[in-house]
């Protein structure tokens, strides 16, 4: 029991360090003045080593070994679910080397500022160098966690647990055979539906409040969060009661509104973890693509539906009585589902979302592989453009450097994002069979149903089961992309009259 | 050489550590949502324990040691200063004991929320436990680090190095005996100032924009630094390139304002210091009494003189056109100098700031050493107010609980404050002989004489000399009262026509 507790609390240790190292992030992101990036550079960089260091010291090792031999917890209990969590999470800090591993963070920190720089420049060039450094380190850091297949799959496996690439293949495969005739019909209807009353002049404050307000009723607990602004929306957490949310604003209603309840989901998924698990191998979501069901559920599968908005219309145009005038709910539904190719990811309609995932999956693995030259990936992006959404980006920033990832050493990020898309709608389907008055709780501005479920079923569970253990727990089934495509077809199919 | 340069880089290490702590406190005191303070308090502890682990290891030792052994730098030279001070900053880290400085960082970290709710409450007792806690840790921090005198002292020289109660007595007596009748002959003469023109209503925003171009004018360097809100004003920084400074609007023109020159004054310090100094134990300011010299003398020399305001308040007039109708530069001058009792110190006017510092100088050396108990603290407060300035506070949260600094562990603290005011007007006294175009500069709104003479003179000099050398080398002069008496007296003789 000693040992058990002892491991706990260096543990706890790690993860007050980690905690650390995510607000060094969050300030960089949010509040840093431009000259503070050389200083925060050196300071995540510590932070990382020391996290590192402490993680894998002998003695953890020692006290690990101990826990595990002493102990008799019950299989299915928490504390061999820690011991088992604790013990994947040690194999693999020991795996990094720790100049590598703050290596990662010093160059990332750095990589970060000129991709912002390189994207407002529109210029890939600017960040060619970078990407190298990056790659360069991202293969060293696959080569050090080890992998069966391909690189890839060591990356992959740090985002979503068991998840590689002969997996995911089918999964894309199937993504794309059911997605890319549904944007070829939806296109041949593009004119049945308009969005322009999306894009009238919105004001920052009132749409500010608007969102928080919409927030507060989901259920997100604004003394355990915060929301402020960034370049890229994001959501990260310091312990479940101090859960950060960003957003960004812009003159239309959609972009704002739609990524807070994005990032919303994040959020309530870290802010309903059980408590007992806090600081713990088994605090914090399970995977990426079990965290990004959680926002793609909130933003879309309620954030776009007739019965959310049923309730929110009303109330929108009284916050917007002079761009909402005369509009009705029918249309404005309408007008947040309108599919269309574009070429931001982040502003991507549900149908064409995913091809933008599948794009960079495929440029990342030739790029991590050598197959495709850093100084020929814009090219190649582009080419893909033509090819899956028959658009071409005007240039860089709204095409290959659109997205902050790679910057963050973040590649195998990106396959998770449809995950969570295939997964979200496995939950929803599972939520209403479990609940079917949740719509209707909806269409009242009640989320208590909806939320209860998600916390049931997923959030409370914390890191404690594996996410393919998890996902059957929850939906009882295995990932499964047939739902989602059904559901797009559905939906789109009514709306574009198919 | 090469032990030298490893010793830099540990220590450089423990910086950027600290760094991450002071972040961790500048988020919990700006954006941290009140479900935060949990994590962290246990973050804070983590971040402070591992940073003193990491400096007092034997293997700083033994860096330590074999650079001084090894050294053959010039005693004046920037290497030996380097050396000295980290022997010093090692020597009294190392008599900490490890699980203090835990404690110490977690006890302070919910000892400043229980102090802003019992100040919100208007009630000391709801501090009063954590009062006594902190004084048991302040006793142990003092034995810890050893004293010839008495345990004050001990708290005392974290702040100001070589400063004893023996030293600060006849300081304050000869402070008191200046101040005293000076007091006495302006509330005589109460009727001559008048100051209602800093109260009507000022817009938060414009006070804000003009107080940020003030600064910019001044010198501080935005892309370095930033301003937020938060309940008590202060300065942070995380290096020389990065400088947070706070404050807090009411309706008033005069708080946000002289509050923001006030910090720019610390900022500018921490922006001017050396480069090469950066994350090495001669960075940052050299003692508080010096970095408050800094703060006041922008505040009071600079910001409450007349030179200043003909240049700006005609622009104050612009930005409030309403509220400053009919007004002019002397009105306006006369009424930021008014001095009158108050019992808030950071509102105090230069006549009765260092009645504050005195009063709380005695009853924090009265509970240090159990002469005054915790339960009494709160009436003998109000006594020695109505002694020394001559009122009673309405209730706690305008009396004993005003000030943050006890519920951060910060005993020996205040007595800096009274040291700054002296030493600035022994600043800028000196400037003045050496470049005595300086008022006329700033007549102009320029300020690059001034603060060019203050980074020569100051600034650049971080830690590199004791403060005591560092004040004779930048005045000719120990520390002085008789400048700042003599500048009182004209300064308000003059204004109050005594």
């Amino acid at each position: 029991m000693s040992a058990f507790n002892d491991l706990k609390k260096r543990l706890a240790d790690v993860h007050n360090l980690e905690m650390a190292g995510a607000l060094l992030d969050w300030d960089q992101q949010t509040y840093m003045p431009r000259g503070g990036i050389g200083a925060r550079a050196e300071s995540r960089a510590t932070i990382s080593k020391l996290a590192h260091d402490l993680h894998t010291q002998s003695e953890t090792a020692r006290l690990l070994e101990r826990a595990e031999r002493e102990s008799d917890f019950a299989p299915e209990s928490d504390q061999s679910a820690m011991l088992r969590r604790a013990r994947r999470d040690f194999d693999k800090a020991t795996k990094l080397p720790a100049a590598l591993v703050e290596e990662t963070a010093r160059v990332t920190a750095l990589a970060q500022v000129e991709w912002a720089h390189a994207r407002s420049e529109k210029d890939f060039q600017l960040f060619a160098t970078w990407l190298e450094k990056i790659l360069d380190i991202q293969r060293r850091t696959a080569d050090a966690l080890g992998f069966e297949d391909c690189r890839y799959d060591a990356l992959l496996d740090q985002y979503e647990e068991g998840m590689t690439r002969a997996r995911l293949d089918p999964i894309f495969e199937e993504l794309k055979r059911e997605t890319v005739p549904l944007v070829h019909a939806i296109s041949a209807n593009d004119g049945k539906v308009d969005d322009a009353i999306l894009h009238r002049d919105y004001d920052e404050i009132s749409q500010k409040t608007f969102a928080e307000n919409v927030l507060r009723d989901c259920g997100f607990d604004w003394s355990r969060g915060r929301q402020d602004k960034s370049v890229h929306p994001f959501c990260t957490n310091f312990g479940q009661s101090d859960v950060r949310i960003t957003t960004r604003y812009d003159s239309g209603i959609a972009s704002a509104l739609f990524g807070s309840l994005h990032e919303m989901g994040h959020g309530l998924y870290e802010q309903n973890i059980a408590p007992k698990f806090e600081s713990t191998p088994l605090g914090g979501g399970v995977s990426l693509g079990v965290h990004e069901s959680q926002s793609r559920l909130w933003e879309n599968l309620v954030g776009r539906s007739r019965e959310f908005w049923s309730h929110y219309f009303p109330q929108l145009q009284s916050a917007f009585p002079e761009q909402l005038k005369g509009e009705n709910l029918d249309g404005f539904y309408r007008a947040i589902n309108r599919a269309a190719p574009s070429p931001i990811r982040v502003e991507a309609d549900e149908v064409t979302y995913n091809l933008h995932i599948i794009l960079r999956y495929e440029i990342e693995n030739e790029l991590l592989e050598g197959r495709l030259a850093v100084a020929d990936a814009p090219a190649s992006w582009n080419a893909r453009m033509q090819d899956y959404l028959g658009i071409e980006p005007t240039d860089d920033a709204q095409g290959i450097l659109q997205d902050v990832h790679w910057s963050l050493g973040a590649l195998g990020y990106f396959p998770t994002y449809s995950l969570g898309n295939i997964l979200s709608v496995q939950l929803w389907e599972k939520a209403l069979e479990d609940a079917p008055e949740i719509p209707a709780a909806i269409a009242r501005g009640d989320f208590h149903l909806l939320l209860g479920w998600l916390r049931e079923n997923v959030h409370q569970h914390g890191r404690k089961y594996p996410p393919v253990e998890l996902i059957q727990r929850a939906t009882g089934s295995e990932l499964r992309v047939a739902p989602y495509a059904d559901y797009l077809k559905s939906k789109f199919g009514a709306i574009y009259e198919l």
